[in-house]
């Protein structure tokens, strides 16, 4: 009797340290937000985006299922996606008003309450990859212009021209924003439904969360215009009990600090981070602010808000759930 | 009998408006925190700070006083410590390491909840001038570098040759942290402790606040590097209950988002935004953020907290009452 409990003890005891190790992971992607209608996607764009979401969702979850950490599941998954021409970051981001392209992405550790952002780089392959550097390899947080690609020149990054993040598709878009600002400003203002940018929010098994955003910036955009994605607190948030990401008309963004407003508002209130963002992109979208947010607690809850037609997004949740979708329901 | 109440009515009606008239105004700001000490801040100097302060502060009053906005008393008190060659704003701002200057500056409008921020322009001589302009005459929140030169090109501001920024002090200063960086990283850190920034917050009669900030940066900064300063939310916020405006080791500043943690603290908690400021000056200095903030509320209630030796302040309170300070009670 007291061998078989000297066996029992130990065997409960395993059991219990599995239940406990068991700890919740989860990740959630955005793609970008805007009017996204199946009218005018085509199968075959639908399920060239589904797939490349799909497979940068697997390849971050993977990561955290080896017991990575949510920062370097949230860098692969954005690399993913910036690598993806149908998102509007890195290749495939949007042309500016000059006709080249300006690249900014942040990245934030939310544990340690480190962050790293870039704005206006556009030699660097992946900036999120650049962002993380920021906040890894230099005192500062935020790096622009030339200054931030003087910084890349020190790094080992896959550096590429200009030319490289063109696609046919966004110069058609800027073409066509153009013609319609020579004839008139509303008119101008009107193309501008859809707001593209990657971010992605993770939990991993130490219970550390991370938030990372990647884009373009908008079509047309006036040279030297930084959006909420690079702006700490706006685009991209994260401490320890909650990670945010943005995609949306980033000025109403910004003026709203979105991102710290959601984490505030659920850690002051007692509010869910869920139906804090439920009700931030609500309040946006009454003051003209489209867009929406993916957002993680530290129990690894995903909520995916948006207030435009559609977002593309995809998540696995801490009971392992996928989700990935484009329209509302 | 009948003849007296009809004086005596309107006389006490007249009263009555003047009372209900005489709304809260108060102005705040602040020209920089960090080790600032009596033992080595020469008598002449200080005289020289304080009536610069005293000037912006006075004249920015007066606006208020003259039932101006809480936008228009900022703006010109900052510009007033901009021109002023002893805060790092404007002439007077701190060299980069690249030996030149990078401004940047940020106001919010509490009320509307509009903003405006620029980074990194060098040929603009109130940069707080093309923050407004930013907020007023473009759909953007945010410009950067040649961008921001270019927008400041089609207006009609005072432009300067980068040159006009230059002081013997900070040319000092440079030099004297290039020469211990030479030395040694630490002692290369060790100089940096003075974090220069001009702020103002402003409370109008229409009970509208507003808050702005101006910088040089850090001396010796990377080329490219942006601090808390124009960053909506992290040195900078209003909305319709609180103004803060931020000095200090701008990392950090980004990192904690200072300013809209104090107004949402004060929001959702109930706290005074006197008491939320105080705490989180208090909370910065524990994970090694040295610096201050200005704040105000709806009724004019004046916060000044720093967690460094000094910091150059000046306030007008709904009282009447003026404080000009600098160093720790």
């Amino acid at each position: 009797m007291k061998q078989v409990m000297k066996l029992a003890i130990p065997m409960l005891w395993l059991a219990g340290i599995s239940a406990v190790d068991a700890k919740p992971i989860a990740l959630v992607l955005h793609g970008g937000a805007g009017v996204i209608e199946r009218s005018t996607l085509s199968t075959e764009k639908e399920a060239a985006i589904r797939k490349d979401l799909e497979a940068a969702l697997t390849a971050g979850y993977q990561k955290l299922k080896d017991g990575g950490t949510s920062l370097d599941a949230v860098t692969l998954s954005i690399t993913m996606l910036e690598d993806s021409p149908h998102f509007n970051a890195g290749k495939g981001a949007v042309f500016n008003a000059a006709g080249s392209h300006e690249l900014d992405a942040a990245i934030m550790d939310g544990f340690k309450g480190r962050a790293g952002a870039i704005a206006g780089v556009s030699t660097v392959r992946n900036p999120i990859l650049l962002a993380r550097a920021v906040m890894e390899q230099s005192p500062h947080v935020m790096l622009v212009g030339a200054g931030a690609e003087a910084f890349a020149d020190g790094l080992d990054l896959k550096r590429v021209e200009p030319s490289y993040f063109d696609t046919q598709e966004r110069l058609q878009q800027l073409e066509k924003m153009q013609r319609a600002e020579e004839s008139g400003a509303a008119a101008a203002y009107a193309p501008v439904r859809y707001f593209g940018t990657v971010g992605a929010v993770a939990l991993d098994q130490n219970g550390s969360l991370a938030a990372a955003t990647s884009t373009g910036g908008m079509t047309n955009k006036r040279f030297g215009r930084v959006g909420d994605s690079p702006i700490i607190g706006a685009g991209t948030f994260a401490d320890r009990r909650c990670g945010v990401s943005a995609t949306g008309h980033g000025e109403f963004f910004i003026r709203s600090v979105v991102a710290h407003e959601i984490c505030a508002r659920a850690r002051y209130t007692g509010r869910s981070v869920g139906k804090a963002a439920q009700e931030v992109v609500r309040e946006l979208k009454a003051i003209g602010g489209e867009g929406g947010v993916i957002a993680l607690d530290a129990k690894g809850r995903v909520t995916m808000p948006f207030n435009t037609p559609g977002m593309y997004r995809a998540a696995v949740d801490s009971n392992g759930k996928i989700t990935i979708a484009i329209f509302g329901s």
